[in-house]
């Protein structure tokens, strides 16, 4: 199952992406692909108490919609595979226990998406799941309230601050084609051929209001091992998509990579940049949080490759991997980026 | 790679335990199991200037033994699962950054080496990885600090609370005998037999000073699902570890399953009973922690796996996915319990 140093190869088996499903908030819907998500909430509560409670709201709607879409019970999912940013995890935890699926809790930050896929890719490739359901999410209250200052605070963004994404994105990894809502046209299933797991890169990066330039260089490592590993080049992809570098990270990635000899400028997008109205929604240098790429996955990216749009891309979703404890004590952002390869 | 409803089948394909490392503080040497752990620190902060920086030194350095003694390279192990309690799981990427190795965080809070040693043994039984390193840890001063109050404050203990195991456990699990360390006589390698996920359990139990009566039923419910899918019963194993339910858990587990006429009491103990002398160290319920299953198994149980005093345990780590938040906010402790069947 594995194809040169550091990449896992599904090729001959093809897990397939067979449901998925986007949540977001009204913010998210009047961005630039708010027409693609499948629910929107008005209120950042969602009906809740908390906006924890509303995350894990977000995360059982998401969850619900993509087993709904996929013609599947709960009890023909395996395992789920769910994390997020909240201490200990509990968004998922309280997220997705009501479906009683086997839970394995994954923390990657916001790479979360991408690790969730390629674990799921494993288990339904190895014949140890027939399906799985791979979810994660984020709030910008819940995540504000942890990371950063009380809302009521008020605290001044610098530019390269980036805006944690109010959504949830699950999609369903299994071994056969469905009667599910993935296309009528069966050709168009999309599914896992490669897949790269991060190591954890540390440039030295400590400016927690700065992520898009802590994660970029975990980006640049994996992308280059995975060509490396692959013998492609960004040429032969119709998207190299990464996860919320956001434009400071943006930049900093393509640079990076132009060091190598690798140039993806033309063929690059980041989920970060896409999800937002930068001029007219004020989100200073991009979307970011475990739900950015999920979201955007979940909606225009799958549903453009289900249409025959885009056949071949590369998802690279990105994390930081700090707490306010480690940053309190002066320490660097240590990030990491998972790659996976989705063809149709 | 199934066999019945939730196991995992690794029967045929037989992963591998090929070293393993465990590494405390003075107060765990003091303990009944002191003599079996590689190395013991004195210090609380083990020369560093922070609790967590200390915890996360606790990972490096069991990781480092387990690789030592494995006689592998870094670059002959393909993943490292690692997880632990603290906010963003910031002890295990600080503990294993250095070692390079493609990493995927794990969040099963004290459950976790069990979900990390499964994950692994997926991963090396389908051939998506040579060998993958397992390891998690917790330190007595960060948890209470995180979770309850400043140490400082000298808060009252009530009798069920637990006592967090300061420590970390690593293993390496690999398709093939290699001359590590694991007993000279290569007849006695610990493999992995069947690997049962859990589902997430919550009775209702909110009371965070009481994890063994929040875990006990997750516990009960893994080990229920694990006897009928492998149509096995108790009385086929030499020993059935759980991780950290302490005396009321523990009492509290015999009692759920003798309900489903499951008799575990003569086979049954808890890594957080052995860890401490109960009578001599002020520890009231019991240890816990994520190092509380992982140093015992990491120690004394695998030890006495080669050496052939037993052939064929259950370990069964549970966890409390709970968050000071989630407990702020009213809510209850879901739980969580991983089954591994480990034979020689």
């Amino acid at each position: 199952m594995r194809i040169g140093k550091y990449t896992l190869n599904f090729r001959n088996i093809k897990p397939k992406i067979i449901s998925y499903s986007s949540v977001c908030s009204s913010f998210e819907r009047e961005g630039p692909l708010g027409e693609f998500f499948d629910e929107t909430f008005d209120d950042s509560f969602f009906g809740k108490d908390s906006w924890e409670d509303a995350e894990s709201k977000l995360q059982s709607a998401s969850s619900a919609g993509a087993i709904k879409k996929s013609g599947l019970k709960n009890e023909d999912i395996d395992f789920v595979f769910a994390g997020d940013l909240l201490n200990q995890c509990i968004s998922s935890t309280f997220g997705v226990k009501r479906f009683g699926i086997p839970f394995l809790g994954q923390y990657g930050a916001c790479s979360t998406m991408a690790q969730n896929i390629i674990l799921s890719a494993v288990m339904v490739g190895s014949g140890a799941a027939r399906n799985c359901l791979a979810v994660t999410s984020s709030h910008f209250c819940s995540a504000e309230r942890q990371f950063r200052t009380p809302l009521e605070y008020g605290g001044q963004r610098p530019t390269t601050s980036q805006w944690t994404v109010t959504g949830s994105g699950a999609l369903i990894v299994g071994a056969n084609k469905t009667h599910g809502a993935i296309s009528s046209d069966h050709d168009h299933i999309p599914y896992i051929n490669f897949a790269t797991v991060g190591k954890i890169v540390d440039f030295g990066v400590s400016d927690v209001s700065n992520m898009g330039a802590a994660m970029a260089p975990a980006a640049a490592s994996t992308l280059k091992n995975f060509f490396i590993d692959t013998k492609t080049k960004p040429q032969d992809y119709d998207l190299i998509l990464t996860g919320d570098l956001g434009i400071v990270g943006s930049k900093l990635l393509v640079d990076l990579l132009n060091k190598e000899n690798i140039d993806i400028d033309k063929i690059h997008n980041d989920c970060g940049l896409m999800i937002y109205d930068r001029k007219a929604q004020d989100v200073h240098a991009g979307g970011s949080g475990c739900a950015c790429s999920a979201v955007v996955l979940c909606s225009k990216i799958l549903k453009d490759m289900e249409m025959g749009k885009i056949n071949n891309i590369l998802f690279i979703a990105t994390g930081a991997l700090m707490s306010t404890t480690s940053s309190q004590q002066g320490k660097t952002i240590p990030s990491i980026a998972h790659l996976v390869n989705i063809k149709i």
